[in-house]
Order: structure tokens, then sequence, then C-alpha cells
């Protein structure tokens, strides 16, 4: 029994809803749209963004528009945008596009990996080397990013070697961040806690990103138990805009705007303004043209008072 | 920075979809189509239940039932019925009915009492102790539900000293239990743990339950603060039924499944089944004809694998 849990007193948040989000939406965004979401979590104060993917346009349409919308973008200084790349021919495109960092991803279970990029593990691990011998002296940081961190929609549970294994191997290419992803929502504290030791362990080089999604209810409480074990780097989408392919109903990545109220209520800074948030997620809304799941921007902040004459009576 | 948070091994869940669920839905569940909900969790395990209030049924129509909602589940055994009740005459109601214990609520703050109930807080505390003295060799247990611990609606922040005032009151009543209300979802984990240690030094005596509400997001996150703090009793809502009848849109108590999936995969006993609980939350959704806020519900369990070959990719 404690009073205060020890966590880390900022934390950097990488807003994916450009990417993760909208590439589980059905309704697609014009790259105009897609631009005015962005710049208006800019404002309120993001200063990262996972903005596309580099990927094939017939396997993900939704980000088809990727160098297009690096380009729109090139005016705003002071903040980084990274794009997800598979491969090199991935890479080759985002580095023409002038993006600042390329995020090169890989699952953690075979399965996935093979429903995803078409190949092995070790064969994405492969094709990783000649992308960092793409971007040596190209100014462009290379980050990695694993998906199914926490469990695979195919095959259950995953092995924290396995993880531990990706990140050693993305700390040799030279990345500083790596991404653990929650693609399905699996993520549960306990496993919180078993990975960040063992990548303590095998990548002490490496500074963890934690992307958690909503999908059961519990992306927060795992949030919670990433600061007890000091975590400093996490990912959320405005709205908490995507879905999960494989749960009809189920919510996405964990909500900006929650993440940033939690975080401002712990006392812990994150740089971003709640207000600012709340009007880039009711711009995410009208966009998208339905309600999203994240709450605080529908409830409004902490102490957002009602009238007491105005209201109804709640009783007990 | 630590690996295991320390926690309860075990934690009461009190199931409050049949009160604080359905009195803020715009649905009105008849008596019998309440008891198949409460008996669908009483299958899954459930043993402990805010049933119902004895309230004006001007007031509160969605629960006018509650005497006959008592009557219609008199023959299960080893479960738990309790009832709120505002004074002696929901008490007297509540004996004649012959619930398990009677739960005497006042609010943390004057206006909140006031448009609640329609008297201070001293007025409510004061009628307490007639009902004290009914209940006395009665047989029937009384507990203590204290709202708008954590923020009034109107007054924006609340005291600490008011909540512990009045659970002391509680205390000196004889009551065991008492459950500490976010009615309007302002809780944070700063503030559950201010609350929860200034009731330790105040009110030793007392088992306080943790009720919260999803409003803004951070339900599971305020959980895992009071689960950090060794506090083992907790309160939700199945399909997290309900709303803030202050904040369109935005949802109401934490939801119960998704509450059992977290403590499940922490190790931590409830004594209730998942898989129970999924098939209750799917009975609420019928019932209501809505769907509602809850996850695991609609994602299922953790394991719950999909087949690789017949889901669409989700590329990254």
């Amino acid at each position: 029994m404690h009073d205060a849990t020890p966590n880390p007193g900022r934390v950097h948040i990488t807003e994916v809803g450009p990417r993760d989000g909208l590439q589980n939406e059905t309704v697609l965004l014009s790259t105009l749209e897609k631009a005015e979401l962005v710049r208006a979590l800019v404002t309120a104060g993001v200063k990262e963004f996972e903005l596309t993917s580099f990927v094939s346009p017939r396997a993900v349409p939704a980000l088809a528009d990727a160098a297009e919308l690096v380009a729109k973008l090139k005016d705003i200084e002071g903040v980084h945008f990274s794009a997800l790349v598979p491969n090199l021919r991935g890479a080759e495109r985002a580095l023409e596009a002038g993006v600042d960092s390329v995020v090169l991803f890989v699952s953690a279970s075979e399965s996935h990996n093979a429903k995803n990029v078409n190949c092995s593990v070790d064969q994405s691990l492969a094709s990783f080397e000649r992308v960092a011998r793409l971007l040596e002296g190209s100014g462009v940081e290379l980050r990695g990013a694993i998906a199914t961190c926490f469990g695979c929609p195919f095959e259950g549970n995953v092995d924290v070697a396995a993880v531990g294994h990706i990140a050693s191997r993305f700390a040799e290419l030279g990345a500083r961040y790596v991404s653990l992803g929650d693609t399905t929502g699996m993520a549960t504290p306990p496993l919180v806690t078993e990975r960040i030791l063992h990548l303590r362990d095998v990548a002490p080089s490496l500074s963890p990103t934690l992307h958690f999604h909503n999908t059961r209810g519990i992306g927060l409480a795992n949030v919670m138990q990433g600061l007890a074990l000091g975590v400093d780097r996490y990912e959320s989408s405005i709205g908490g805009l995507g879905g999960c392919p494989f749960a009809p109903g189920a919510t996405g990545n964990i909500a900006s705007e929650d993440l940033v109220y939690l975080l401002d209520e712990m006392g812990i800074e994150t740089g971003i303004d709640l207000d600012g948030m709340i009007k880039a997620a009711h711009v995410a809304t009208r966009l998208m043209g339905r309600p999203l799941p994240a709450q605080v921007s529908k409830a409004g902040p902490r102490l957002s008072l009602s009238d007491c004459s105005a209201v109804a009576t709640a009783k007990g």
C-alpha cells in the first residue's frame, strides 16, 4: 500500500489517428480533410504524429494519398511526422515524400505478419537492413513498430521473447524508439509489466512506446500500468478514431483526449492543451459523420459545471 | 519503478445496473425484464446487487416497482440484495419489502443534496439516526452511500473533509460499508488516493466501496488506482448500463464485464464468470434495444481468436 504510485513527470504522446485510426474506418477522408484534422491537433499542441503509411494503395485505400498528405503539411514547423513502412519500397517513397522518421513495422506473431505483409518475421527483419542503409546519412530517423505484441488474433498468446528478439534487431539497426502495438486490444497490466521489463533487459538502449487499443475497455488501465513502470511514450488516436477489423462494434486505439485528460489530472505534463484536443475531436467527429468513442469530448473536462436549476435530478 | 503493483487478491463487485444503470436510461423495463437480467447475473456468479431505490415513484419512475422486484427475486439464495433509501419512509418500505441491506444516501455537496433529496446534508444525516433505530434488531444491515464524492456537477471540487465527515457519521450509525459515489464521472487517480487515505484516518472501521462512472473514459484507470491502494470493493453496471443526466452522450457506470475482465487478467478473484457476464450483457442489450458502452461483450474475451483466412488484413 502506498500513497503515490511513481510515474514519469512528463509523457510524450504520438497522435496516430490519421494512420491507425483512419485506416480502420469505412469513411474515407480527402487529403484536405486529413490536413484539417492534423492542423487542429497541431493547434492543440501535438508535436508528434504517425501520419500515414507507405503501403500498397490497393491494400489500404484510406492511406493511398500518403505522399500528398505529407506535402500538404510541409509548412508546419517543430512537429515530427512519421510514416509506417513495411519494406524498402515503402521507405523509398517515404523518404521522397519527406517525412521526419520512417517506422518499420513487423508483427511479433508469424501468422499476423504473413497476413499483413505476406512474408515471415525473419524475411521482414532481413529487409529492414536495406532500409537502414538507405536512411544512413539521409537525416531521416529509423523507428520500429511491433504489431501483436500482447497477443495475436490468430495465434493467441505471443511469447515475450518474440517481442524482445524483434526489439533487439531494431536496436541493432539504430532505432531509439520502438512502439509496442496492442493491435487487437489484447494487452493487460501483467503483460505490460512483463514486456517492458524484458525489453529493459534485452534492449536497454530502446525507449519503448506503448500503443494500446481499447477493444476490451482496459486501454487506460494499461496506461496506468505503463506509468507505474515509468514508461513515458504513448500512442493514441483523437476521438478514439478507428476500430478493430476482427471485432465488429469494438473500439480502436485509446482516445487521445481521454489520455490527455487522465495525464493532466495526474499532474503529468504532455505539452498538449485539453480544450484544443476537444476541439480537434469535434473536427474528427464532423469529418467522420458519426459519434466517436472518446468520452471527454462528449462530457467536457472535469469542471464543466451544470446549472443546478436547469437539469433533471438523478436521485441517488 | 517496480515489477508488480500491490493489489488485493480478491475483489467484491456489487452490480448496480438494475438501480444506477436503469434509473438513467430512457427505456423503462418491466419488473419481469429486470428480474430476467438479475437472474442472468446471478447465474454468472454475482453475489451482491444494489437492486433498486425506495424513492418517490414520481421522481424516479424507472424504479417505481421496487417492492415488486424484491418480491420477484425472493427465491434466490446466497445473494445480497440492497436498496437505496433517502430517509425513514424509504427505509420502512425497504424493510417491509425484505431487502438484505438498506443503503442510506446523501451527497457530499450541498447543492447536489438539495437538488436530489430537497434538504441539507445535515438534515439528511439527522434523519439517518431514525433509520438506524428502525433497523436495530431487524436483521437488515445499514450501509452508506455518498454521492458526488469526487466532485459536484454544480459546485465543482468537493472538499475531502466533507466526505470524511459523512463517512464518520455512517460509521457511528454502525455501517461497515460505505460507497464513494463518483456520480458524474469526476474522479481521478489522485483524488482516489486522497479520499481513501483520508477515510482510513477518520473512519478506520469502514470498508470503502469505490463507485466510478466512466463519463470521461477513465473509470478503469481509477479502479487501477484503487487496487494499488488495496481497495477491494467496487460497484459497476452490466453493459455499462446508464448514462449521465448532465452530459448527453456520455456513459454511466463502469461496465461490470470490462471490470471482471480486467480483474481476471490481473489474477484477482471475483467469483464471477466472465462468459456468464457476457451472456448477461447480451440480455441487457436485448432488453434495452441499443448497443451498450461496454467493450468485452462486443469483442469477446482476450483469446477469442479469428480465422486467419476469413478476415481482412489490418496493415500495420
